[in-house]
């Protein structure tokens, strides 16, 4: 139950085991046009997209150095740890980064992304949809797209740790950049990240390739519209996997999934609030793929994890960077389900009844009424 | 039988299944410092390693933009498509190329490089072991490890078509960097490339990181010596493959792996040779890992190779860029055994034999015989 990798499905595994092929068949190329044709449907865009062999953080990082040039200055609004490494990211590439903050576990004020469009020449907004490292989601995108497409600025989201997980129609959203990896909601291995981009996105990187080689996207083009092949050795086996992974969101339905989040979502923060644990991120800033949850006063980061993980065999991620020992954070993403619910919740009670010494029965109670909404 | 991805025994398929685990855990953490103990072995170095999920074009690139700054020279022997390719990273990164050219199929004069080394402040000379558009070997790795020692500048190996088929005793030649990558002669699904780095190159590449994170290594070196994890989320399933292609390298021993590619190159060489093809590359050059021969007057290049796939279900790959349509290559390399060989060499002889409508029996004898060598 940590924030990614996730389970994988047993038939997600076993298509690894798929023989290598040559990466510069026609074997190959109809895989690939496959993923991409599935990716778009998950993506919901019309715009391209691109496969890397890399982790999220590649792809990210892709998506800084393929449009930021020398003193581009670049939104980033930075509410946890991986907002901070991105707009650290582009201005270590040279750009100028333009923090709009806010507490961690909230969402920076919208006006103060408008009072920043008033006051800079923004090329780029970079927007961290869902901060891991919190468990809060920029409940704004859509009008932070909207924004972008007024000021004529191109927007850029990283949405590693969702997309599959919750709302993200890239195209009505106005989303020029969107970047995802596979070991997060869409449940596959780690090592694949694809990336969409819109025709204007295109064209400028196109005019503007980055002095390298792996993370260069007009390299990654050219060889998909020549040939619908990647420039470098593709990671076969986690090609294959992404593929199985990507039918079976098909298959389940985007809208079912996201449902299906939001409901494992509601039953933890109901739940967990019953046993007496307060949630990290303010209500309207909460995140239904990963719950950030405070302890209680004088509970042990260390003696907590180490119990579940060691008595309860649930594993639960701790905090990240200030927030170490503070918080612990769940993933709720990809394949989970309600016995996995279900199960993390009563073993988290049990633990926190024995440290505690008392018990509490009523937020299992709670949790099993709120997940009867899945079949 | 292309030159990588090469096939994939069974057990190394296999090892991708282990179920996903998390990377910030000791289960992880062991696996990673085995990787590591293992394929120090495997470079016959005593330097650490970094292991990246990306393909061997990604941890070449790193070696370049951790150890090249703005105008510094870097020497590089080119030979083929891919020194070419290397130079090209460093001039658009900053640095400046001295580029000490041959024709393809030979090796660049050695004097020439010394001569370069005479007329130039050279930071760094970055090699190309193994040209796998050519199939030319550059042999005097030894010997421009002992220059670059005498002159202080640093020696950087691209190895990623021939460690673990061929002589590369890292630490014995001087080599600060050598990068490899899994899918090539080690025999693993591509995706992880390895690299081993000295203390000399260590030392030098945390003092100056790179502004971008992906490929820093500094990065990898702080996460790895705090606790044994890698800075992003890695391939996992690559990873446990590795591992285990590790062992069957291992358990075959290295002196007897290189050898087994060297009888089989030594067959293909031969046996070809009898059949009427000309090898490209010039004899002291020549590759055990990548065998490129020249087409013989008015064969077809498309004919000759649909013929050898669809017909007896044998891959070898054309050429590349300028050699396009006037070579063939066979990928030498990995589990290639002695059945591989017959069956490649035999399926060339009747393709052949049915293009030029002659028949010709003394290349298998050749072949059979050299293979003798093989248990």
């Amino acid at each position: 139950m940590v924030p990614g990798p996730t389970n994988v499905p047993e038939r997600v595994m076993n298509a690894m085991l798929t023989p290598i092929i040559n990466h510069r068949s026609d074997d190959f190329r109809s895989l690939y046009k496959t993923i991409v044709s599935k990716t778009k449907q998950v993506f919901q865009t019309e715009n391209d997209i691109i496969l890397l062999t890399a982790s999220g953080t590649g792809a990210v990082e892709a998506s800084v150095i393929n449009m930021i040039r020398k003193g581009d200055k670049a939104l980033v609004p930075v509410n946890g740890e991986f907002g901070n490494r991105l707009a650290d990211l582009i201005d270590a590439w040279g750009g100028h980064a333009i923090r709009v903050q806010s507490e961690f576990g909230e969402n920076p004020p919208f006006e103060a992304i408008e009072e920043a469009f008033e006051k800079n020449e923004i090329k780029a907004a970079y927007a961290v949809y869902n901060e891991t490292s919190t468990g809060t989601t920029l409940r704004y995108l859509k009008k932070l797209g909207e924004l972008c497409n007024s000021k004529g600025a191109f927007f850029i989201a990283d949405a590693v740790s969702i997309l599959g997980g919750d709302e993200l129609p890239v195209d009505k959203w106005g989303i020029d950049i969107c970047v995802t990896a596979s070991q997060k909601a869409l449940a596959a291995p780690p090592g694949v990240s694809p990336i969409s981009i819109s025709d204007k996105a295109k064209k400028y990187l196109k005019s503007s390739p980055p002095p390298t080689q792996y993370f260069n996207l007009a390299r990654y083009f050219r060889y998909f519209e020549e040939n619908f092949e990647t420039p470098f050795t593709p990671a076969l086996p986690l090609f294959f996997a992404f593929n199985e992974a990507l039918d079976i969101v098909l298959e389940e339905g985007l809208e079912s999934r996201i449902k299906r989040h939001a409901t494992c979502a509601d039953a933890f923060y109901s739940s967990l609030g019953a046993i007496g644990f307060k949630p990290f991120a303010k209500l309207e800033a909460r995140s239904n793929v990963v719950i950030a949850f405070n302890y209680m006063d004088g509970m042990d980061d260390s003696k907590f994890r180490t119990s579940l993980s060691k008595q309860f065999k649930v594993l639960v991620a701790g905090g990240f960077g200030k927030l170490k020992g503070k918080v612990f954070r769940i993933g709720c993403m990809g394949e989970v389900n309600k016995y996995h619910v279900m199960r993390t919740i009563s073993s988290i009670n049990s633990v926190t009844s024995m440290l505690n010494a008392k018990t509490n029965d009523e937020p299992l109670g709670i949790a099993a009424e709120k997940l009867k909404a899945i079949p």
